[in-house]
């Protein structure tokens, strides 16, 4: 193992630790882990909350790690020891965005150990907080963008439309020119996006909602919505959407499941279908990565910087999880380990 | 006008009049209507009730006529006058197999025009009767193997598979060595398609049906599944089928939503589509589809016929109707103007 030199390896330290599912994680003492090879220790800066971390701390999410387990699935921080292998010792003291191992302890904790393959050096300069933010958010909408241009769609719509994802979508959507109906359920969300250079925004809590929605995706000849929502969300995005569009569901905020009339499956060749990040990254060729992480650095710290609303500490962390979920739109919700 | 010489061009006809949708059609006394140019006058001999037409009459149908129309959307029969076209009048005479015109009066009556590209010559010899079938359920069947093959389906499922397009499914799917798994809910019906050479078929009313459906797609690796039944049949269906898989709506017997998980979606890549068969004809070339046709004659008179459960007169089509949706294993039931 190899560490930095200003960095005495400690015994302990502070974790959330998820021993039941579906039960609040509590804030415990454990050891600190070892890297081996390939592997790399991270100290933890900012983990940002996802809805994922909400589904995984439920039981409702797709992998289920072995219990006890801390959660949290990305974050930022710095690589203070690393295992002795070449592409590990590469990243040594580097300001890095990473991932949670696949199994094993995720980012909710002051240090963490993962595969060096997962992490990845934050230019010189760039923002550490926002750094956190690198991977889940952006990738998503890059796979959304690529998946639409990939499909033909002259346009697209999305729901939860002023979540920080959704902000970063509508503005890579302006950049590329490519047309999007943003759906939001406040008014000032529709301020929020139109602020943002956002052109469609319908409001789901309005009285014309459906009508509204389905002038301007028929206008647009919108044919592939993003939903994150699930449940009635995404039966009334099917309704309004003209004939041969496709609902991809990419989250279920809503906790409910959509109701299909198959009759616009039938006769209207309407689609239902999913997205996950976790499997389309698993088609990516490992090139295309690297060069889109640039890219996505470049983006964001020159045209887009992600809102934090709000820092908690560990202790806190389960608390900002409903924060977050409040109010997805006032930004993200980051957990910072250190902070006390 | 042409007509064949033993035709006495009759003034009035008996047809089936629908004056509202949701209410039955009646008996009513018509003018015979007079076929134009690239038209053909048809003396109807046997007409089936399809799923369609109960959705047609209730009005759930895609397609709404203008009122009053009559129903019917295929048939048999003779082609007794012509438009003065050299395509309409190369029918004379012929027996043919047809389908009734986008907007205008269907099948059920004594006699029909239709336009002549819609209408395919019967062999010399083949029953007058089974030509009345040609065309929904074997074309369905011809579709659904195409979609399958297309997509790299290594096997397929198919609910409501006791029904002719069940039974004709499984029996393609034998003779082409695709596996399929029948979706029965009755035992008799289990016994049926195994006296047909079907090896898998599991009963939807059984204790064990979830699970020996899961054990028997998990095998044989199904992902693709046609479903003509929709509500929790679909449901359990994109439960049951192993990730990846399409669940693709071709009917809504029960008349009701599909109720989509959206952890299906996400986690395990499935997807809920539709199929309609007005809409695949649409992107098949005409040369294609006599090939087909001729190739569909061929295979039902040497290896198929479809069982004929009942024959109605026009006065009891309805009943035909409710008859035919209560047992549609029995098998078709046939509108027979004639029959008095």
């Amino acid at each position: 193992m190899k560490t930095i030199s200003s960095f005495p390896f400690p015994e302990k330290m502070s974790a959330l630790m998820l021993t039941e599912y579906n039960v609040n994680p509590e804030l415990q003492q454990v050891d600190v882990p070892r890297p081996e090879k390939d592997e790399v220790l991270i100290k933890i800066d900012s983990s940002p909350v996802n809805p994922s971390d909400n589904s995984f701390i439920k039981g409702t999410y797709s992998t289920k790690k072995t219990l006890p387990v801390i959660p949290g699935f990305e974050a930022s921080g710095t690589v203070v020891a690393t295992g002795d292998d070449f592409m590990s010792k590469r990243l040594l003291g580097k300001s890095v965005s990473c991932f949670a191992p696949h199994d094993g302890n995720g980012t909710w904790a002051e240090f963490m150990v993962t595969k060096n393959k997962t992490v990845i050096p934050l230019k010189k300069g760039f923002d550490i907080e926002q750094g956190s933010m690198l991977l889940v958010n952006p990738l998503s909408v890059i796979a959304m963008l690529e998946i639409a241009k990939k499909g033909g769609h002259k346009a697209i719509a999305n729901t939860a439309a002023a979540s920080s994802l959704g902000q970063m979508l509508n503005s890579l959507c302006i950049e590329r020119n490519l047309q999007i109906v943003n759906i939001v359920r406040r008014d000032e969300q529709v301020e929020l996006l139109k602020s943002q250079g956002a052109k469609h925004v319908v409001n789901s809590s309005s009285e014309n909602y459906i009508d509204d929605l389905s002038a301007v995706c028929s206008e647009l000849e919108v044919t592939l919505a993003f939903d994150a929502i699930a449940g009635p969300m995404a039966t009334e995005l099917l309704e309004a959407l003209p004939a041969g569009a496709e609902v991809m569901v990419y989250g279920g905020l809503s906790e409910q499941p959509v109701s299909v009339n198959p009759q616009k499956l039938i006769f209207e060749k309407k689609n239902l279908s999913g997205f996950w990040l976790s499997e389309w990254i698993t088609h990516q060729p490992m090139l295309k990565m690297l060069f889109t992480f640039n890219k996505i650095q470049k983006y964001l710290s020159e045209k887009h910087q992600t809102t934090i609303h709000k820092r908690v500490s560990l202790e806190d962390a389960v608390e900002g999880i409903s924060l977050y979920l409040e109010k997805m739109s006032a930004g993200k919700v980051l957990v910072k380990p250190w902070l006390k």
